[in-house]
């Protein structure tokens, strides 16, 4: 199998690198806004050749959009306008509602398969791509009904190289979990960064005195806003959900520290502590 | 130098094992209410024997507090009334004004250092401790003034030996600065866990959907309240100031999504991303 990248960057690179490896496909096209960027995932080993939009189309079998999903929104009505009737179309997009609309009702639907490999970083750029970074972890098919036979296969089979465990969602679902579980987690470490930021004013402090538990916590805070500020934008309603819930269980922290009610702070660390019986 | 450690849990454990280790002491005497905890410690080769703290104190030199800070605040007097004039005390606790306060005018104070190795786990008790855990980290000796240049010579020896570094402050700025740099985290962490187990009412979607960045952003809320709820307490004030700061940092990022301000929202982003020079 052939397969194009459009977006060389952390996902891209890393499902190519992944798909190579395990023999599932011959040939790397990279497609990049970022000139850099396709010169270091050529040098890395994750693209064969790289070109326009229009070249990849006449090269390849399979087409991944790995991009931020505004750009999704708009680039895949464009390549589902130029496939070619064996080709398939997938994306990464950690937002599905949006991108699913934009093509609904296009002729070549179903060629294409709404995609979300649940793993991710706060590195960007080919050079934090990895490939065995997906094993173990869960992959969302979204509306698959949509989708041909031929094109679920496919992404059944690429899902299966990676590593992951395939789960069904409709597209709308699927947001409403990513916000509980994904996004909400990202605005809560880039504002738990701006808090220390704003009260610890000797720099070096923070430096000094992380520990490993504050680092976890803040480590999505290095997340650009590239990627996350559109994530925010296309799943708005289920974020704002999600953080007016998180406002109101800070808020219950800080009523009992100031009431120095010490049963409900522990009943609400309790309460937290069943996460330990979820995530191992 | 003989050990007592009072407290035979994840930190106590983890600073025998590395003592031990590093051919600093000879023997560790293990002091706990938690019959199962001493015996697991004996099993793990943490501790040589165990028996009642007046037995431990008979025999060591040096004596660590490993133990929630309430209990340390209540104990440490009466650790400081029984030592002989050779020993030294050091405790490890997260917050340090009130245990500070508890020995203030202590016969025996110069005997006491206040010490606390910034490393943590969200894991509990003896079969968590790890030798090399402390190494590259900071270890902050509070209130040096108060205590004999024997006593600070031996804190200063157990923290070389655990490969970490001294860093010196008064008990009032330690509370500050661990409220803003580690108490917080842990706030955030619980109501993050709480927020998606009040939202994610498919508790099997918590565990298929997590990535590696929700788990790392949840890890603490594991942490158990035995330890944070005294902590919390004791640095009631500082902890509900940077509380607050948070509060109002989530309140504008609900503000730039209601507003649909998307600069706004990239802004508080790229704020959060200074984080990464700091925290590499």
């Amino acid at each position: 199998m052939k397969l194009a990248i459009i977006g060389v960057g952390l996902i891209g690179g890393s499902v190519a690198l992944k798909l190579r490896a395990a023999g599932v496909v011959e040939q790397v096209f990279g497609v990049d806004a970022n000139t850099e960027h396709l010169e270091a995932a050529a040098r890395n080993g994750i693209i064969d050749k790289y070109g326009s939009l229009q070249h990849a189309l006449e090269e390849t079998d399979l087409i991944l959009l790995a991009i931020p999903v505004d750009a999704t929104t708009k680039l895949l009505p464009q390549v589902l306008d130029l496939v070619q009737e064996h080709q398939i179309v997938m994306d990464v997009g950690s937002t599905k509602a949006g991108i699913a609309a934009s093509v609904k009702n296009h002729p070549n639907r179903a060629q294409y398969v709404a995609f979300h490999p649940m793993w991710g970083t706060e590195n960007s750029g080919p050079d934090s791509a990895t490939a065995d970074s997906f094993a173990g972890r869960s992959a969302v098919i979204c509306d698959a009904t949509d989708s041909s036979s031929h094109a679920l296969e496919t992404a059944e089979f690429v899902a299966q190289a990676l590593g992951m465990n395939v789960l069904h969602m409709d597209a709308a679902s699927h947001d409403i979990h990513a916000a509980y579980i994904s996004h909400i987690s990202h605005i809560t470490s880039y504002a738990l960064a701006n808090t220390v930021l704003e009260k610890e004013r000797e720099e070096d402090r923070i430096f000094q005195l992380a520990s490993s538990g504050f680092s976890s916590t803040v480590r999505l805070a290095k997340s650009h806003p590239e990627m996350w500020v559109p994530i925010f934008r296309e799943n708005k309603e289920n974020v704002l959900d999600v953080l007016n819930e998180h406002i109101s269980q800070l808020r219950k922290f800080k009523s009992a520290l100031e009431k120095e009610n010490w049963e409900l702070l522990e009943e609400l660390i309790r309460s937290a502590n069943r996460i330990r019986g979820i995530l191992k």
